[in-house]
């Protein structure tokens, strides 16, 4: 039996200790060119999922809270770093609901307070080990490979969804994988077994990708925080386009010559097998990523697995 | 004595080993939006100064070479990648006689490689310790904190001399002073000690600084690389500018309201005693930079002098 109010507990305790120690990034005052930007983006609302899973994965190995909290503070300071700069190359001028810094301010504010949350993650790692050093900025490199990547893929119709996966691998799973992989770490796992943990965080989060994918034409606008389709209407690849292409090319590009409403595309992705595929291929990678958990003891799993259906549900 | 040839014959064989480092860094080929332009920074006509500092102040207490070439790279990297952000900041479009960055390609394009190669420059600290992690990424925030107070001083006249020294401590100075300091800790030294070789590379760099104030007045062009005037019609703070100011504010005020030529500049300068009062400043820390190096046998602190000597002769 899955005990569902100690979960939710635990996840009210994690994410309450995560934002104490946000307010105890030890931050300087002036330049206020330089922190008022950073501040505004610490104090966002940013749902913490990631050092959350620093924590669950750490909790199951009786890893140090506090050792915890650095890897968790640094792979969120880590994600706003990418947010903002990926937020100027996009244009987007929203985020967590509130203004874009880039918005708020201008290019160079967000490029600079960017620069310097990347660098407060490196400070929060003092005292762990190299090889936690070395895996963080791995992983950093890999974004930043899944951002050039995306940047390249932009209005480029001839995407395989082979091309697709590794490119939201390396942006998005790949930083999930992160936080499993070091909180096992912290955990003294192997760095054999802590891999494993690695290959859940990344399979998560490509299921969690081809889901997003899925519900920006499917899902509920309200629960989305963007309208539907915007993706799609913005020349961006997602899964569904994709599958569509390779099923039928002619009939798709068809399709999408002539002007279509939201649900044109509802109703061309169920009658030809699209919904159907992306939802297979979601189950596909939650089933991987729940393999990949089974290195740790059943007993100790059970938060993981419904940390795992609490953000594919998007009930948080 | 000095021994200037195997100084210069020193300074080639560092030099030498630096490119040759620079070109085993592991680099992956894609995706090109990423790597084409860090390829294009990495084999830019740097002057490596900063690795060489570094190489020069660890062979004066016989540090391993391989750890400091670690140092060496990471901190050209750290440099190359403040360059390309701060050139889209600034809208340099020249860096190193070639175009800059976001000139060649565009905005995202120099953001973007701008991140890695500071990623890079973390990844090439492995196997170091934690000290040497933190004391880089320390003063990686400390030069943020010194690009946006040059951000917040544009076109603000009435930034003090005080506040000037500050910025350009932090934004030039600084990282100058990680080399000599990072150097020492593979020599071996304690933190206390190396402390000086900070002082001595912080002090050198305000030397620096404030000569390329007033090489950018009484410079020649040839050698500048730029036009004389360049920062002062671009309404930059200068040591120059500032020293006027404080002279004679209302004379100063009433100056540079008049349409003004570089060679009014240079007999406005010579007039008020500007130019003496600078070449004073720069006389004054390159006298507290040599203090710093009395920390090292006299021995073997020939070779950091002629640097010295070399940087601020600009002999290279």
């Amino acid at each position: 039996m899955v005990d569902i109010n100690s979960y939710e507990k635990n996840i009210l305790f994690i994410k309450g200790e995560i934002e104490k120690a946000f307010q105890k990034i030890p931050l300087n005052k002036t330049p206020n060119y330089l922190y008022d930007p950073i501040q505004y983006v610490i104090n966002g609302k940013g749902k913490r999922l990631r050092p959350i899973l620093v924590h669950l994965v750490g909790q199951a190995y009786n890893a140090i809270p506090a050792d915890l909290m650095k890897v968790g503070i640094a792979v969120e300071l880590l994600h706003n770093f990418t947010l903002v700069h990926d937020d100027i190359m996009d244009g987007d001028d929203t985020r967590h609901g509130q203004k874009s810094v880039h918005n708020k301010w201008d290019n160079s504010t967000a490029i600079l307070s960017g620069d310097a949350l990347f660098v407060l993650a490196q400070l929060s790692l003092k005292g762990l080990s190299d090889f936690i050093h070395q895996r963080f900025n791995e992983v950093a490199l890999t974004i930043c490979e899944g951002q050039g990547m995306d940047k390249e893929f932009e209005n480029n119709s001839s995407i395989s969804m082979g091309e697709y996966l590794i490119m939201i691998g390396k942006k998005t799973g790949a930083l999930l994988g992160l936080c499993a992989e070091l909180g096992a770490i912290l955990g003294g796992l192997s760095k054999e077994d802590a891999h494993n943990l690695f290959e859940f965080g990344l399979n998560l989060g490509l299921a969690f990708q081809i889901q997003d994918d899925f519900l920006e034409i499917f899902g509920h606008e309200s629960n989305m925080g963007k309208s539907l389709g915007s993706d799609i209407f913005a020349g961006k690849q997602t899964a569904l386009m994709i599958l569509a292409r390779d099923n039928n090319s002619n009939k798709w590009e068809e399709f999408i010559n002539t002007k279509n409403s939201i649900s044109d595309y509802q109703s061309y992705f169920v009658k030809n097998g699209i919904k159907t595929g992306t939802e297979t291929i979601i189950q596909h990678y939650i089933y991987k990523a729940e393999k990949g958990l089974k290195v740790i003891n059943e007993k100790k799993r059970n938060h993981l697995r419904q940390f795992t259906t609490m953000i594919l549900n998007r009930t948080y």
